[in-house]
């Protein structure tokens, strides 16, 4: 099984990066560092004539990772109650993706793709972070991936996720029944 | 009252613009139109030595506006569920401004900012852009804002929004409130 | 067309039974006072032998009500931010009714019945009224009934829903538009 | 420390009790089992001269079970996307509770009162209980009880809920952190 996963934060050592890394901990992963990527964000021309430009950033870095991957994981932090821009902004370029001529086979590979949610924010994400989870869904939902599981995780300064003892057992049991996949 | 109006999409004459448009109509405001600002994504350094470092991008105009304002509207296309990656760079970019030593008053001035969202999506909006407003209310909550109101509408080509006769005549009924003020 | 309105206050008068009333204001429909009938709670008995047992209550007031309509307006005050506890007894019914030997045709007919939702709270419902309806939308997706269009009006005190202007407005606006049918 | 289980659920042996069990496994508690008791819906006469009646039911063991406790442990079925009929009843009583002059201070009192909430459910509840999860935490803000954490599993026949690893884990863990207390 082919992982990947996609890290949101603006930081190094972030809580959410950790605990992303306790899911795949011993296990074969490639890890996608969106803050050392230049994505653009979209520009809609879903209605516009000739539709879609290409746009010379990292677009076609996360689109491979998409194709080649039967598991995504997610990993964010929670700024403002939702995903980091950095994270957003590829979303957002998914609307790109689906039509591009260049990945025909997009739409139709990603219906086999699992997702995994590791979102960790520091006020009260259990709580304030649900309607990030909800939008995750309606985004899979759309694109016909499946939702496996998402962790939410409480943290601010780096490291605190390692406290949140709920959380990292969330991603040990995630991790174990990774591994026997 | 002074009224500005941040535009979250990347199209012309988006449908979110047309519906924000509608609710300023015949009064006097300020629009800022974010996809002509260069806003980068956050690089969060709360917890940095130093803390944040001056950024050299259109920062500024966001914090001036913020500072200026008595009413802010917050006009953006729902991109798969939630607010368009330019807007959400802006927003996450409020965790510097609270803490930015170049405005010190930031942080208590906006407790009497009020504020408006106004959002247009096209797969269900009324009921998958929720989680959206949820979000807004955490983040205007966190920001002691007070969040006035809030008109979700439908539309996917551009100016299909003047279909959604119910976002319109909210949109109409919220621009008289606003005239009498 | 059929209208049925189901009224879910314990109270006489009651602020979501009058924005109820402005829905279907000059239009013919029935309307059915849950307080005045007697919908004993749910005794799940999905997975036991026999399966689910004759109650002898007006169960069946409600589930003629659902087969003779083509349109259900489920009106309900926000206790405790979800539906009062009389609508929720109905509703949990319906856990009986797709099973009932006796109604073979119910779960067939429901699918061409639409939905209204009428709330209304007394405690900022715009916002926390929010979760009851993706509650109800997830309702509808499951018995695969359109969810045609809700309205949350804000009022304490008996009559105080005339004050909210954006509700009444909703509620002239659908009253227009269900005449049109 | 005092802890209270109410059981919501209309069957016997359920998955949502079965769960609560887990998380007070070996630690002295009570359990409400709301099934057995009468508790009537609501009549809201808040605005009525002369306010709440007296009702002849069940509700003083919930009241003296507010009061008595440290702790609260919601355990319900999530039927259509919120709790049972039978819970609500309960919760939509609390609007009595609050004014009643038999219980002065029973305001005062739940403040201290740390609430658990443990759901399960058989339709995507993870997903789908989350609007749930929220009201309870509007409720338990506006009772000011603190939230301390809560738990979604999912099942469907009895018994079903104990192949839920990660809830069956959540529960494990809340029970070793309740025990140290």
């Amino acid at each position: 099984m082919k992982i990947t996963t996609f890290i949101g934060s603006s930081r190094e050592e972030s809580n959410s990066e950790i605990l992303a890394d306790l899911v795949t901990k011993d296990i074969n992963h490639t890890k996608i560092d969106l803050k050392n990527l230049s994505i653009q964000p979209i520009h809609d021309l879903r209605h516009a004539d000739g539709g879609f430009q290409l746009v010379d950033d990292d677009y076609d870095t996360i689109i491979n990772a998409f194709l080649e991957s039967d598991l995504i994981i997610f990993s964010t932090p929670i700024y403002w109650y939702t995903m980091s821009g950095i994270m957003k902004n590829m979303i957002d370029r998914l609307s790109h993706a689906i039509r591009d001529e260049r990945f025909p086979q997009f739409k139709e590979k990603i219906k086999s793709v699992d997702a995994i949610v590791v979102a960790v924010g520091g006020d009260d994400p259990k709580i304030k972070g649900l309607p990030l989870i909800q939008q995750f869904k309606y985004t899979f939902d759309f694109l016909n991936m499946r939702f496996s599981s998402y962790i939410i995780g409480e943290g601010n300064k780096p490291g605190d996720i390692l406290q949140d003892q709920q959380a990292v057992e969330q991603a040990n049991l995630l991790n174990k029944q990774l591994k026997k996949l």
